[in-house]
């Protein structure tokens, strides 16, 4: 990975930034992020897929491989769950030095209702070998990356993937996936970072060998030199936006706002538990409120909503917000650095000018 | 508008680029583009609009204004428009120096199937005035530009609303009006930028002066210095764009192909008068040839693809493409350089190594 200490964002960058993007952080205000306010990282290009020659493999180290096509996956009951996810490189931008990869700030976001086929039961159906290790999902996608050609692909260990939640989706929102969520179908591991959820999944394999491919072995891990081995990025870790108050600059995206009282609200969202608290700081994270919790869904891995409300005085103001799950882990107020950019959940700082 | 000579991008034009973003070009190959590939700029903010509160307001020095609801405009004869859209800025970034707003490359495009209420059946219905001059187009979106607070608002000629053609759509793609794209109603203008179809449209006004808002006499004029009036940014120039071939790299989205035989492909528009010729270069336009027209939609501003064979030889080539209108203007090999970094209609160039 390639570092940077200039604040200048690279061509390279500016590319990946011109095609991926995240979702603007008003979009806070819907439970639901609409199709097209989503966040979208696409390692390759989007595939287009004839679903009628459309075929999802299951195979590997299993008793009998399944070869299914779309109609026979709908025609299974089906489950639907409302998931967040987070791109793992969400807040990248912002470390110092900056690895070189997509630029993100902060809003590598959203959520949605996804609908599809339990992966325990494609999985049950199949019968993995009790020597399975790991379950490895492939898309359709190719590309080169670290100077290797590839298709996109992550791996679960086999407990991760009998578990509940798991989805090979075939909706989302209540429509079919769009192309660049990965139509025709595509994998949702509720609480995971989203390089989890494999789109345009053309493939499930059980292997009895742990999986060594670049997404796992290589991308995807938080380590600080590229020599280290590191540890893998999983799930998702406790993390608080707002939806900035006010109006907006358009240059700059900072924020004008009336003086008196506003309601502050956003959402928070912890890929390893529930989420139990939310604070508000006004005064730039010297003090903080408690703000109020409100649990829109059910599903473990959804965020939920909050609000607090701020009488606002004339002047610079920076908002700042911060979540803590069952675990008792809490976002730090400065990043955590390491060579990927990976899983940056600092509190979000949101400048408003009162007048 | 500030100006840099500076490669790197900054933090300010991150911002916009991390929120709004451009048709991935492998979308290309789609002729309607799907929701959440069409491109984006949002000026403001998204706002969260209740369609059931929600009224179009057709006013100003009319005969008789009218105050329509969603259901008002859903009970009168609809039409469908296929329009291409590109962005005003759309390859402001390739600009030297560059203008410091959105930083777009080649991406900003999108052809979407619009649905609503002819625009002119409203205008007459209301009766402008014989002394109106523009009518203007107001969003419910708000924010500071220019130093000045505002709502986003654009006019056209009152000739120009009364011509076929122009839509206050309340459905994109068979679907309601995503958010993104101006939930409940927006205007379409077929064959102009994209600053001219104004989102979240909420007001529509007949007056009887020309319009000085900023969006008009400030905001996307074609000039080379901020002091000149310059002239205002209308009809879309001709444009070709090509899915690039082969597969990316992740880092440098360069593309690698396979030699042998590729279809080159993509598509097309202007918005003065229809495409008359699509040539493609392989030496990075030292030579030319035609690439084959496909008419897919009889809308006169809707893209038209094209194809063209290439056998690829092993080493590096660079693509390009070039369309031209029934009118002769042709897309130049070099930018042609404004200060607001309006109508960049430059020969695209994809680079490939063949392999």
């Amino acid at each position: 990975m390639a570092l940077s200490t200039d604040p200048g964002i690279t061509q390279d960058e500016l590319r990946l930034a011109a095609r991926n993007h995240g979702m603007p952080l008003e979009a806070l205000r819907w439970p639901i992020t609409p199709v097209g306010l989503h966040y979208l990282l696409i390692h390759y290009d989007v595939p287009l897929v004839d679903p009628a020659g459309f075929r999802l493999d299951v195979t590997g180290a299993v008793a009998k491989p399944l070869v299914l096509t779309l109609d026979d996956l709908r025609a299974r009951p089906a489950v639907e769950v409302v998931s967040t996810f987070e791109c793992a490189g969400n807040g990248r931008a912002m470390l110092e030095p900056r690895p070189i990869s997509q630029p993100w700030l902060a809003e590598a976001i959203g959520t949605a209702r996804w609908r599809g086929v339990p992966l325990a039961e494609l999985l049950e159906e199949a019968g993995p070998s009790s020597d399975g290790v790991d379950v490895v999902f492939a898309g359709l996608d190719r590309g080169v990356e670290g100077e290797l050609e590839q298709r996109y692909e992550r791996s679960l260990p086999v407990s991760e993937a009998m578990g509940a939640g798991c989805l090979v989706a075939y909706e989302m929102n209540g429509g079919p996936l769009p192309p660049q969520h990965g139509f025709p179908l595509r994998l949702v591991v509720p609480g995971w970072y989203g390089m989890t959820n494999v789109k345009w999944l053309t493939e499930i394999s059980v292997v009895e060998e742990p999986f060594t491919g670049y997404q796992v072995a290589t991308g995807y891990r938080v380590k600080q030199t590229e020599e280290e081995e590191g540890r893998p990025v999983t799930r998702m870790r406790p993390r608080s936006l707002m939806a900035p108050p006010g109006i907006p600059d358009f240059n700059t995206r900072d924020r004008i706002a009336r003086a008196g009282v506003h309601l502050l609200e956003g959402r928070a969202w912890s890929g390893r538990a529930p989420i139990v608290r939310v604070e508000v700081s006004v005064d730039d994270g010297r003090s903080w409120e408690d703000a109020t919790l409100l649990r829109d869904f059910p599903d473990p891995y959804a965020w939920c909503a909050w609000r607090h409300g701020w009488t606002a005085t004339p002047g610079d103001h920076v908002l700042c917000t911060r979540a803590t799950d069952e675990t008792g882990d809490t976002q730090p107020l400065e990043p955590e650095w390491n060579i990927g950019g990976y899983e940056n959940n600092a509190v979000q700082r949101v400048r408003v000018h009162v007048d």
